[in-house]
């Protein structure tokens, strides 16, 4: 089976995993869950949540007991697109080529789903840290927790926003990067080695894989939004330029951003070594992700 | 002591916690920590973390423990008034008497300072359950975390939102009511009791203390927004009636919803007649609350 059929499995499998957790217990939730299901189900790659089970599956066998958290970050990952999307911060009509949350459910309803999202997913988490391992679950939830709040993913979105028509250096464009795209992205194979029960040592080459990936992945979108085609991204060309965003392309031009992708990619692929065979899934994933145009 | 010197101490010792817990890492989180901390000290009354830790007190002498999920609690309160707010949500532009937070940092810092509310709620909670009883730590979060998402504080202002200008039955109201507003207060007093090491009895108990205290306060809302004077209350008088939203008041008039107040307070005295002595100040406290004129 090649990286793409196996990919489209293992997406499959999330979106069954997400659509467990995603039922309203009244009428009164009705449109709340609408909402948050039209972009949970907006044609997300889960690569977070496909990382975290894959990093997972380097150490152990499959287990129940990540499913939560490979629900929760997918939740957290959403959230933070559909806040993103508003007319207040980025203010984009189409995201992978499908309306976003606020035009189609208004951009009251899209703050508070975004909200119930990030909420849901601490409930998930919580949910699933009571059923299992206690303590794995807490240290999995603060990993989590940290990554994507001030310190993690949200600091970054507040960086980013706040450099918006400004001149800003190339180490605030690295923390942008660090901290609103790759943040995550380590957390899931973090955690994953963390309930599979990793040593710290394998807790720290993975963490160090995922921060890699993530930076690979961001200049990587940053390479696309500049020459992708608006059919292919599903988002309008060249956003970034629209909202005068500073980016890692706009600092060193294209090819240089690709050798750093591929000096990143490279990285990535030292760190997997450590795993051995085992890692070969992750391998896959990695170059497929790094050789993607959209 | 009176109860305002009383209460007085008491706000002090939160807000002084609350201190503890919102200082930036770094130069890059300063501007969203100061958007954070300007409507967490707006004046608030702080009443959810009182009754958090006054329902643990009623069971157990002050321990550390509760602090964490007192100052969540206050977090999350916080995080809801600022979107709330928002132009897309109520579109207030004064609470307590203050510019309310996206008229200081616009809409985009807004948004995200509440986010990162949300999330530094869940984060402060996490850690303090790794550091005393994980179980009752993972309870307490799970009763938050109901009660403050989709089932419980942000369902009642979807509803609440998707109610303006509408004609709604008395039935909605009173869910809006119980969602919105009386959720999280009898969070408050149930995580008290539990994180105390309360039985299933005392926690009933103080659950329904919790509920028919947060429906009163929340007619007497709806009293005071009806005959309030903006000094007073530090918001448009009345801008329930602007939103064109159904209360408990347009229903049933002044007269009735005062009467209403004053049969849910004495339930609310009947649950605490339980815990005899011991539950004196909460009784003051909930006294206190429904005198209010403001």
């Amino acid at each position: 089976m090649n990286i793409e059929s196996m990919l489209a499995n293992k997406i499959q499998k999330v979106d069954k995993l997400l659509k467990n957790y995603l039922t309203p217990n009244s009428e009164y939730e009705e449109k709340i869950y609408e909402a948050m299901k039209y972009s949970i189900f907006a044609g997300g790659k889960r690569i977070r949540p496909i990382l975290m089970i894959e990093a997972y599956n380097v150490l152990n066998n499959y287990e129940k007991a990540v499913e939560p958290f490979a629900v929760a970050i997918e939740m957290i990952h959403t959230y933070s697109l559909i806040h993103d999307d508003l007319p207040a911060m980025d203010d984009d009509d189409y995201r992978r080529g499908k309306l976003t949350n606020h035009k189609v459910y208004g951009d009251g309803i899209a703050i508070l789903a975004g909200d119930a999202l990030l909420n849901l997913a601490f409930e998930i988490m919580i949910e699933g840290s009571l059923q299992n391992d206690m303590k794995l679950g807490l240290q999995a939830m603060k990993i989590l927790g940290e990554r994507s709040g001030v310190h993690g993913m949200i600091g970054g979105q507040v960086i980013d926003l706040l450099s918006e028509n400004r001149e800003i250096s190339i180490e605030t464009v690295t923390y942008i990067h660090e901290h609103k795209t790759a943040a995550l992205i380590h957390a899931a194979v973090e955690v994953g080695v963390l309930l599979a029960g990793g040593t710290k040592e394998q807790l720290e080459k993975m963490k160090k894989f995922g921060y890699y990936l993530g930076m690979a992945f961001q200049i990587q979108d940053d390479i696309l939004d500049k020459i992708g085609k608006q059919e292919i991204l599903g988002k309008s060309i060249d956003s970034d330029e629209k909202n005068k965003k500073a980016t890692y392309v706009s600092f060193y031009g294209l090819e240089k951003s690709k050798e750093q992708v591929i000096l990143l990619s490279k990285k990535a692929f030292e760190c997997l070594n450590y795993f051995g065979e085992s890692a070969d899934f992750l391998k896959q994933l990695t170059k497929y992700l790094m050789d993607r145009n959209y």
